[in-house]
């Protein structure tokens, strides 16, 4: 085969979205990635992990998000295509259309189950992985890859790890306005049932532009820019950062940590019963891809259920119990600068408890950058979103913008320390005995949703 | 406790919903069952089964229906205390308030993965299983319920099995237009980006009322309920009774079969490797209701990649593997009266290409009853919707409507057989060689969607 | 000019749209129907008439709806181009598209004000004078088609009036599932605020062929077309059937009978201040094309008020207060056949009042066929919808559908008697006087909503 | 009558609405202001003035934003009733409801058609024609208030114009978050098909709290304000701003300007036919109330086509011919500071053209103040938003929210001239002849979009 043909229209076939009515399949080489293992895995792994124990209708899968960003490059080609084909004089080579469309429907295909809290631990790296899975010959993604022609896996790769020579191509895929992050906007947005990731998709796909070094946006669509740029900010603000799902990952990182730690330490950490055959290679930190290709959330879950019920190691239990049946790790805000003598009187008042507080308590801080310039300086520079006036003039959106101004260059988010729910005010007056006047101490700290020091002389005895 | 104390209203807590845009939780019982592990157990079910199979975004759980039945269940009441409280001289006493809000979320709590197949060969039942959880002194629902007073949990029950004297409450968890069927309509609707599902829930609400001896509808409404009745019809024939859904569930049964079967006649079935501790007491069918709790969509699959990766059994591994990887089982309809001896043929021709039909053979139908009005003699005896007309008149439904009347008492669906998607035409033109002839006829067969006898002296030999 | 240069592409012009998003223009000639002062002329004049006065939403113009056909036409060419050419051996003649996309724009433009009520008073007809306004050399409109060809006019006219040769370009634009039907059905639902109206457009159209004798749809689309059509039903049933707008619609029939018959016998009919001098010729029955075109729902209702304020007849200025102010007639059904003799009664008792019966009594039947197959003897014989088999096979939708069959062939609707609305029970128990008895009759009557015959020896007096 | 009298509640009557589902009437007082003929009177004005010429599905009334307006008024009071009410300790006295609900209804009564342009020009002013429609006691709104208690028209009116004593009541009716802009933010978006105006209202409302002095909004609820703000910017820049929409706007002031300068300067300024009385007052600047109460869209637009048929003045013809058949005056950007001498030269090119400046050029500035803090010496001092942190904290908005301090105080919009359509680059390019040196001057000053100053030595003669 070759791209060109690999590239010809088969009978339409469609996969009902919510988000976009219909996936349009228009050759086979799409519908036979699909079909891919590797791909059928990602229904196995929620889009956006703990955050659906925030917000329940938020269960969609990363199969369901790729997808999505497919339909949303195709319809970019499709109009890219019809107003600015080289054929016509413009600068858009719909023979790039193919590799535009593997690149977006494989983009996300490394992910793991719970990968944020995953790839810390384990040292794996989603965007590494994919690559792999692209390139390795043993993958039937790459073998569908390969039928186009020998040299097309390296092509796909090589758009993900941005050193595609078309920059059109490089930026549908990843920019500060691309294809997965319009569809993961909408689709968060819809499932979460929050709106405050809609956009403007059909006046943003009007109003963007193949240009020579890139894709652009008219200067009269800068509203509709300004728009998705605040729909991004206020899904990060509001549901991204949402402080439960981060209790829940905190819960998560610190079994799989404990998990691990009883099974490099102890001989043998679990019994038969206990034993969690598709994790071993990853505390070993000896995995192959086959063995990254096995997990899922549902595995994950399954060992954690496994543990409640057969392990012996009672924080290994307990924590695993917190995680299946919902019980979160509780959250205020700190300053880093300002907090650092506050956070150790509370974290030793933690362990005063008798929580272990490598397991009990945890620091997080969660910042996002909604909008950069491209800094050449900075430490992942971007590329910036450039506005076309109707005189060929370009704007970089921040100049153009003085709401985006507002953000450019500004991290924003929070830190916050993390404990056992039950150490909270509220959750335990009515059988507060031995340790009230550490846990009143505690609530003095927490009370107000920020860390806040002792009063002095304040040991929360009876006469507070 | 008292209802009455436990009925009281708490600062309201409320969890976003995409369907029903908040649920609003008022008492601290409620709250108490949400957290509960068994209802936190139904967020790795999900809510339709193999129907994400698909419609991809069809991926909720059971969890997000049983808040959302709850939550319909509320606007009732409220809505009843609003306009025909006993106080102002109606017949709805809002006492009934607890009972009904705890029953409609605790309605499904009975589920398993995958319920429907999973019954039929465990022979378990989610309803039988659901008053178990209510009434067993184990669970952490029972004892939330008991707090509340002794024979609280045995009121919800009784609203479950429809023994509950008061017949409004429990016709609003259980009769032809209920909570639970409004929920799951507008919700896998949503989900599954189909729209067959909606219907005008606020005029359904508005036109709803309570009579001494049950719920009635307004007869002006009578539009709104023929719209909610097709709704659901289109449901079950575009949705719910979707063929490649069900040819993954005929591969899941045939998996589970299979894996029994070892179980119970092979020692060891399973190697160290591959047990699937949750799983055996099925298997020797003699489990408790610990053992139901601890079984979900995750462990399933668990193990189904377990036994990919470490069985022996070909066949069940080959089973699993379809099931994980999304290769259904493909179908034609049939008629049970017309086709007993072309079914006889094709399932000879399986045969012969070396296939055990016992696990790749699999006849199926589903059949719906869109609408009936009360036959005492049927074997599930519905309760009629009636219509009120301003005189204070009732016309039962389908006599004031001719279009439902189009529908009552009338089975709706299908009846398929189901086979390996190879053996289909346009399949596998490519590598036919020695199976060819037996192929051919099998292609015959199938062609037209349809199942249709081989013309005489057809062998699927080359001349042909 | 020829079709084939005027069919070219310009840049896309779009219309930002609620219903379909965005309306694409793509063809000059299109761009310079909608800047005709013919199609600038329907922005005047709402697509539900007095249907606003029910559903509050429902403001909408004819404008709107027509750029909503033209839209919906558009993607069906779209579609048939891509998948059923002639070029790639199909049977769509794309060089039909222009024909197509100008008679889906323009086969709404003979609508005036009122149509219903105006046409039945002035013998006018909106079918007719969309010809004419095609065909007629004066009109902005004929002078844009003829710049595409002299014959064009008569192309686009002859699609309208059904005589086009290519019966695919006619079904599209007239038929039981065509271009404007599904607009209106979105449209209205969407303005409304109903979602009765909703049924799945992209599904619909994806299940539309070109045969070469017309238009018809797969068999395995057969739920969404059955969706359509009782989606068609509901609107017509719960909205366009509503008493309110049916008696806002009365009141206007009247006041316009009045005002002629005050033109035709009087003279001065109305003096300087209250002549009507866009209405004369249609009072006259001597109008032109230009006359028509003149008048718009704020010319009615313009002269509507300044009857008002300047007539001097005061049945003239009473019928005018009641449109004015939204006083609509009330109505109970009756049955032609039952309630003669009840009719004479009661319209016998409400000239006892003093009301001139010619003008506050009005009878009103609606009946709409939802769905009917082929009929070659039925008054406007239809053509019936097809669905073609995997086979090839086709099947008529009733034979297929036994819902659909349930409407087949069936009238739907009712027969009211509209009154003035003082007159109903309720509405004036304070000040009843000296009319009491027989206001107690009409009260009697009327009160259960369905026209009730007087009990023996009821004569509304005290004793009751 | 009294306040507590007609608080009480009747039997719920509902209004369907597209926006909030149902608008719901639960006193009678309400029903009888919404069937007055003051509010019936709203239907016939036009939200959006000119805008539905940009957006074409914006067609709705003030009719139906007032009932918006109500609507949701009355859920901010169900929900402070039900969780701040007095009777509770809390700080909301539920007798103020209905002054809040009488308030949000009538609020914008007083508008007029095309209210910005009519008031420029004849100095009218609606929110005092508000005032005088609540207190006159001719008008029926009065009429139903009185009958609540003799002083209630005063409260009414004194929560419009802002001195009523509860700045609780006030702030509900008019501040920066208030029920007004909710509802016309939500519903312009909804009717123009845009999705700019979407905020999450559910949110909003149950972030709002009742204060002694006012409203504040919980801090937590600060992304969800932020949201609210940013969508209303949106909803200015792109759709209340843009620019064809002021073009008929300008078209209008002209025609209006013209009209009254030929009444005030002509004897007879129009003839018999072409008299326009319910226009007349304003043009002499001697009008009453129900002289203001007989104008709505549809009397202008039917003089407007009175003059076109009968009139003789070119310019009064012309402008009306462009106003109807919608010809929108088109722009360029200026700068007040920089094209003074630009302004002056392209005025006079037109000039040159043979146009009447005085009615075929027009200069307009629109800009908005997207929010403000609270400044005692603004000409409009604003009531500024307050957030409420968990420790009773109040943070005014600007200083808790980066994002909004990025658009505090500042002005956002634009300045534009704007001139015949034909005198724009690419409308003439066939017909160009004895004027074609200026035109090409006027095309080089305004083809960028921004007004340019002409290159020096350019006369627009053929050398160029």
């Amino acid at each position: 085969m070759s791209i060109a043909e690999a590239s010809k229209r088969i009978p339409e076939k469609v996969f009902r979205d919510p988000v976009h009515d219909y996936i349009h399949v228009q050759q086979q080489v799409i519908m036979d990635l699909i079909n891919t293992k590797e791909m059928q895995r990602l229904r196995r792994i929620k889009q956006m992990g703990t955050a659906s124990y925030t917000f329940h209708g938020a269960e969609h899968s990363r199969f369901s998000h790729s997808l999505g960003v497919y339909e949303i490059a195709r319809k970019i080609c499709d109009k890219f295509v019809r107003n600015y084909s080289i054929e016509d004089g413009g600068v858009w080579d719909d023979s790039e259309r193919l590799v535009v469309l593997c690149a977006a429907l494989l983009h996300d295909i490394g992910h793991g189950p719970f990968s944020h809290t995953f790839e810390s631990i384990f040292n794996t790296n989603h965007e590494e992985i994919t690559q792999q899975i692209i390139l390795s010959e043993d993958t039937e993604v790459n073998h569908v890859l390969r039928s186009v022609s020998p040299d097309f896996p390296n092509q796909v790769a090589s758009v993900i790890n941005k050193t595609y020579p078309n920059p059109q191509v490089v930026q549908l895929i990843s920019s500060q306005i691309d294809a997965d992050r319009m569809d993961y906007l909408l689709r968060d947005s819809y499932f979460s049932g929050t709106n405050y990731g809609n956009f403007d998709l059909s006046r943003i796909l009007r109003v963007m532009h193949p240009y020579k070094d890139g894709i652009r946006f008219d200067y009269n669509g800068m509203h509709a820019v300004e728009d998705y740029i605040t729909s991004r900010y206020q899904m990060y603000m509001q549901v991204y950062f949402h402080p439960v799902s981060r209790g829940m990952e905190m819960l998560l990182n610190h079994l799989l940590k404990r998990a691990q730690e009883l099974f490099l330490t102890e001989d043998p950490y679990l019994d038969h019963e206990t034993h969690a055959p598709f994790l071993e290679p990853f505390f070993m930190q000896n995995w192959t891809l086959d063995d990254y290709l096995r997990l899922d959330d549902g595995v994950l879950q399954t060992y954690f259920q496994h543990w409640i019920h057969f392990a012996n190691d009672p924080i290994l239990k307990d924590l695993a119990v917190r995680f299946i049946d919902r019980k979160p790790f509780k959250s205020v805000t700190y300053s880093e600068e300002e907090n650092q003598e506050d956070l150790k009187v509370l974290i030793d008042l933690v362990g005063k408890l008798g929580y272990d507080i490598r397991y009990y308590v945890a620091l997080n801080s969660r910042f996002d950058l909604p909008y950069d310039f491209y800094r050449p300086s900075a430490e992942k520079p971007r590329t910036q979103i450039e506005l076309v006036e109707k005189s060929g003039n370009m704007v970089e959106l921040s100049v153009a913008s003085s709401l985006i101004a507002a953000f450019t260059g500004q991290q924003r988010g929070d830190e916050r320390i993390f404990l056992p729910n039950e150490l909270f005010y509220g959750k335990n007056r009515n059988n507060i005995t031995l340790f009230e006047p550490i846990l009143k101490q505690i609530h003095a700290m927490t009370k107000s949703g920020k860390l806040t020091p002792l009063a002095e002389g304040f040991d929360g005895d009876d006469q507070i």
